[in-house]
């Protein structure tokens, strides 16, 4: 049984209609939609010579043992934002199990090295606010007391959500070990941005993932009356934040690929009769270069402090979340090179703004990397969410060729 | 009986008293705490030698016949904003009632000309966002079709709330009945803006309202993800808003008094992950001078368009309402001048940015005049509304001095 990149492309369109409506797919991780989503994917691996289990966090794996111990892991998500897309996330789990089913059959159920496909629990954190969930716990880099009391919209918490599904969060340190042999970790993903396609590109190597700088900043000016306020005597705050609205894109631009952006502008008393007052924006800040997140933060910074100062404001800061960039193993970068070249005309290296389980699993020390194909129109986490299927089918043909190439390279591993 | 300045204040006090909680004024039109300030003001009223009634749109009228029909009338309104503060309004109705009170003693209750004390009903529009509802009514512009079906935030109906309180909607147009014999009108206000304060002056004579256009504005652009996205690549609504929101005050600065405001602003999705796809915000324009008036909206309309441009992003206008400017009355405002120079050191010549019931029955014709006093940080709309007291007693001084001299003047008209 050779390599069936048509399959992908039924088998992803088999899942959309299970577990998608008319607004897009509702595999929210801990829902019943979720669940039946990984029921369906049970009954897929069933018919392989594998292991499969679910670890301490939820993560669920699939194991083809083979001739070494050392273990090749191929990860993606089955769960998705609510309407959100077809492919983010399922594309990568799809893609993998069509590669174990080509590995399998290729070495007779006995391949060199060990190969593990993992679904991730809770890639998106959309029901609690907590991205990356099971990937953190595998990487050791989660935080049981930060998250223990987190709730959704309806009240449900965090921790009563996961036992439903089995899941204790006082184990989740446990689900490390599945750290054990872990020799490399290949990760295919849309890119949910527009790069490729403006590049005419169906495939990219990913260098890692940016770093992020996520904060809260609030400027303080005073409320008045916008009949009775003559302008000069006014303290908008509305107006420094217009100016930190432009100036972020000033930063930003200083710096190839970096990104800033100001995402959310709440006003208040927010009325239109009513100078602003207090005016709170989001500021998120991306690059793969730590040294240039931090001067790019710190230039917002100064910035806003300057705006407050010329609109006789205040202005405080309180960070939301941030993270390192995570870069990928330079010769697993390599590898993905060719293997994209080998399957596409070209090849573009380009830092992945999102985050995606590949960066945990960087971070406990397992050589990375990941692949993109292309997005159309650059959009994801909708409905419209799309990718030609030649290029879907590309993207699973270069994830073997990678997978092929990356295990010759652990063999090679002392 | 000579006036009593000092009872104002305390009467002032006493309302307070009676209709405010540790949040401020409560005396939100149609609601059951407005109808007991009306009541405790009827049982003040009926120590006096007049005539009371509501007419059909709601406002009271205290007449004092006076031996010509030509009638002086002084207004006020005793509704609040919710959490409101103890001035706005009432303090024009008190101290109405003083001179009111000085001129019945002083006539012997048969002054030269009659006198009319109203309490325009729902001034502030709090409740169903239709300001200046009685006075409009009074004035003959009121609009029964476009007001009939507004809701409270409970969706109790306009209609219905007025009905409860002995007011049908379909007889607004014969509150225009009131205007008979109507010669002058003055109003006392406290200033709502800082400028009288920064001058160091007590009073000021109100040149008028001004004009007002008013205007919800959407920038469309892409929503994009914050991390996928590369700077070069956006159409960021928020940046083409950001643009404006700094562009209208080098508008407004052009002409003196002008003031532009954007008080509110709204990103979609609004989130900290997104850029701005859509951008919703408000400007508000105000000047005396309807030239003015015009150009500034043509200006920050051509200026939107083109930061639009900028930002290929489109844009689109919908107008929340417009007032013209309505001046006061030129004869008057010498009057209201030599009244406060007779109480103050000096007066100042201001326009009122809020609107008033003044500009109603200015726009039915009748000879009108305002008169500010000096507001405590120019804060209004809220329950630390002051002015100090000597202010106060001083305003109700003046406003009893331009009493006399209107009287004077309604007997020289022809």
């Amino acid at each position: 049984m050779s390599l069936d990149p048509k399959r992908t492309v039924a088998e992803l369109k088999e899942l959309r209609e299970l577990t998608a409506d008319e607004n897009g797919a509702q595999r929210v991780a801990w829902t019943d939609v979720w669940l039946k989503a990984r029921k369906w994917f049970a009954a897929k691996v069933q018919e392989l010579p594998v292991e499969q289990h679910c670890d301490a966090a939820g993560n669920s794996w699939v194991t083809l043992p083979g001739e070494s111990e050392k273990a090749l892991l191929i990860g993606g998500h089955l769960d998705s934002v609510p309407n959100g897309g077809w492919l983010d996330g399922s594309l990568d789990e799809l893609a993998g199990l069509e590669v174990l089913r080509r590995i399998a059959a290729e070495f007779r159920s006995r391949p060199p090295v060990t190969v593990r496909l993992v679904d991730w629990a809770d890639e998106e954190g959309a029901r609690f606010g907590r991205r990356l969930l099971g990937s953190s716990a595998f990487a050791g880099t989660h935080s049981i007391a930060a998250d223990r009391n987190r709730a959704d919209r309806d009240g449900v918490k965090l921790e009563e959500a996961l036992r439903r599904c089995g899941v204790e969060i006082d184990k989740f340190p446990d689900a490390e070990s599945e750290q054990k042999n872990a020799a490399a970790y290949l990760e295919l993903h849309i890119e949910q941005g527009p790069v490729l396609e403006r590049m005419g590109l169906p495939l990219g190597v990913v260098l890692g993932t940016k770093g992020v700088e996520r904060h809260n900043i609030t400027f303080h000016g005073q409320e008045a009356h916008s009949g009775s306020t003559p302008m000069n005597v006014r303290r908008d705050a509305l107006a420094a934040a217009a100016k930190l609205a432009l100036e972020i894109r000033t930063i930003a631009k200083k710096h190839q690929d970096a990104v800033c952006t100001m995402g959310s502008v709440k006003t208040f008393p927010g009325i239109v009769t009513a100078v602003v007052g207090r005016c709170e924006v989001t500021l998120d800040q991306r690059d793969l270069d730590a040294g240039v997140l931090a001067e790019m933060y710190r230039e917002a910074q100064n910035a806003s402090q300057r705006f407050a100062g010329e609109e006789r404001c205040t202005v405080d800061w309180s960070r939301l979340w941030n993270i390192e960039p995570v870069p990928f193993h330079p010769q697993l970068l390599d590898l993905c090179d060719q293997a994209i070249r080998e399957t596409s005309q070209a090849a573009h290296r380009m830092p992945s703004g999102p985050l995606h389980d590949a960066a945990e699993v960087a971070r406990a020390g397992i050589p990375t990397v990941m692949m993109f194909v292309q997005s159309l129109g650059g959009i994801s986490h909708n409905k419209i969410e799309d990718t030609r299927e030649e290029h879907l089918e590309m993207s699973v043909v270069a994830l073997d060729r990678l997978a092929s190439k990356t295990m010759d390279w652990i063999l090679k591993q002392r």
